[in-house]
């Protein structure tokens, strides 16, 4: 397997193009992919026509988003089921959202550590990526390295981050096909911050399957779901799968489930929805991160807008309309 | 002590415009601020120009940001620090986060049922915002709802969330004070995940003094602020304090730190500059909000763009400049 972990940008001497690497990694090579994702997430300037050529042959892979809260396994699942999809002979990419602040950039490395000696495989590719919290550019280069990965030929694509907060909701959900992981056991506290989360699942795990309590759980689950939801659910009844990562029991279940709602939603034409849905996320991620990076750029100019509002003078949403070129629009916001 | 829960915003016959309201919120008149903290939550753009009117009475109150991980304590907490500022005769309000998901819109109610059944004071304000989360809305209003409360007479304003996720990073963040409660005992992975908000501690408290764990939490906390931190501190060093919000132990102790280092931003010169910081979130805050806005009133015309990258002829970023009208500037994002 090979890990990439995230690297400081460094423009060297041989710094190749972005462009020139397309070719090579839509020919499925290692070392230009992962410069390329490292690019994507420094959020270089220079990279953005080689990403807007990748998007471009993008479209085949199946994402699959696998969301659950901090000590549920996740990582332990994912290196579980890298193995389970290597053994059909399919390359399998996992793009890991570290649940770091947007203040210290750091990670939780033990899970990453974990991770990586778990799955050995030469089909897999697994990065992880740095939060670029503040930047708001987490869930935009996540997808773009999602985006690296389908160009090159890899599907599965695994998503795999911690169900809570608004970017990594923004991450999951576009996925095709989410996983929720829930763990027996857990605090109620955490266990209910996760309660919206559960709604959005295609497919329920529910980890340590040996452990006596995960009984409970998968039935609390399997209840919850007959109570219905306000999503409508289309034709795919969401299962509820209780697995072992440790012992790798059931696994093959969960693969299968995954592969089936692929199936599901192409044959049932819920696809094209789903896909405009995604579209139309990254469209207003995008835009959202053009505007902070121009308003990080114009710092002199918004200088004074900012201390008209520290004097009262105007009002934060005044000052955000002048900004944004609205001011002829009246007071409506 | 008053507490209002959030309403589902009916337009009666009865609806009095929102600017007719401001005399009397500058009044203090309760009923007066909780509508119009409802029509800010709602997003009314009838509420706007009164919103912008009430911002220019704001500036006096000292906001305080109280944060921590979901068990830590922070309802029993902020419950204990009411009665303390309460028995100095001062008006103190209470702005909470639910920790509730961008897609049901649920909370855990357990903690504001806590929260009202402790606090009792005809002095305190208490508020639960339910998130807007999918429109972004959030941060917006529940810093409009600390305005109300500011132009209102109301010093402190505590500003109560769950320490994860960005919007909630970026509430908290636009306090003068920030208190960072942590808990004795729980997970790792839990703690892990709290690692970035500690830096932003201006005071550290530790929850249940009274167990035998709290005095080693208490010593890895004061073990971090001499290792330093990449933020320059200033020159207020924060305490770390254990606190017992069931006994109320030293919650004066708490209630006295916050308000020296109210005093210290005075008389350092510092709040100027933590105002410009707090202000320039909220002007990018209150712009993407407006973005976001228009980008849902504009469903059709955006309709075509997003077929064009679900159709792969057009790339996510390509789409998002177009709708910014910044087409004739390149390739640069």
């Amino acid at each position: 397997m090979t890990v990439f972990t995230p690297s400081r940008p460094v423009r060297r001497a041989a710094y190749r193009p972005s462009v020139e690497l397309v070719p090579e990694i839509l020919a499925g090579n290692v070392a230009a992919i992962a410069r390329m994702i490292t690019r994507a997430e420094a959020g270089y300037a220079e990279a953005a026509p080689a990403l807007a050529e990748i998007y471009r042959h993008t479209g085949k892979a199946h994402v699959v988003g696998i969301t659950g809260v901090p000590g549920a396994g996740k990582s332990t699942l994912v290196s579980s089921l890298i193995r389970a999809f290597a053994s059909e002979g399919r390359k399998i990419g996992v793009v890991a959202v570290d649940p770091s602040s947007p203040f210290s950039g750091g990670a939780i490395l033990g899970d990453r550590v974990r991770m990586s000696e778990a799955a050995s495989s030469s089909q897999a590719f697994v990065r992880s990526m740095a939060t670029r919290g503040h930047l708001g550019g987490l869930a935009r280069s996540t997808l773009q390295a999602v985006d690296v990965l389908d160009a090159a030929g890899y599907s599965p694509i695994i998503i795999e981050t911690v169900g809570v907060g608004q970017d990594e909701v923004e991450v999951v959900t576009a996925a095709h096909s989410i996983v929720v992981l829930s763990a027996p056991g857990l605090g109620d506290d955490i266990q209910a911050i996760k309660a919206g989360i559960l709604e959005i699942a295609d497919i329920h795990a529910v980890s340590k399957a040996d452990k006596a309590e995960a009984a409970a759980t998968v039935s609390a689950l399997r209840g919850m779901m007959t109570l219905g939801s306000e999503r409508v659910r289309s034709k795919w009844a969401p299962p509820v799968l209780p697995v072992s990562a440790v012992s790798g029991e059931r696994i093959g279940e969960l693969k299968d489930s995954i592969s089936r709602h692929w199936g599901h939603l192409r044959d049932s034409g819920e696809l094209a929805e789903r896909q405009r849905g995604i579209c139309r996320t990254r469209i207003l991620g995008a835009a959202k991160y053009l505007f902070q990076r121009k308003f990080d750029e114009r710092a002199g100019e918004i200088g004074e807008h900012i201390q008209a509002v520290v004097n009262r003078d105007m009002d934060p949403a005044g000052a955000a309309r002048l900004l944004l070129g609205w001011t002829d629009e009246g007071q409506a916001a």
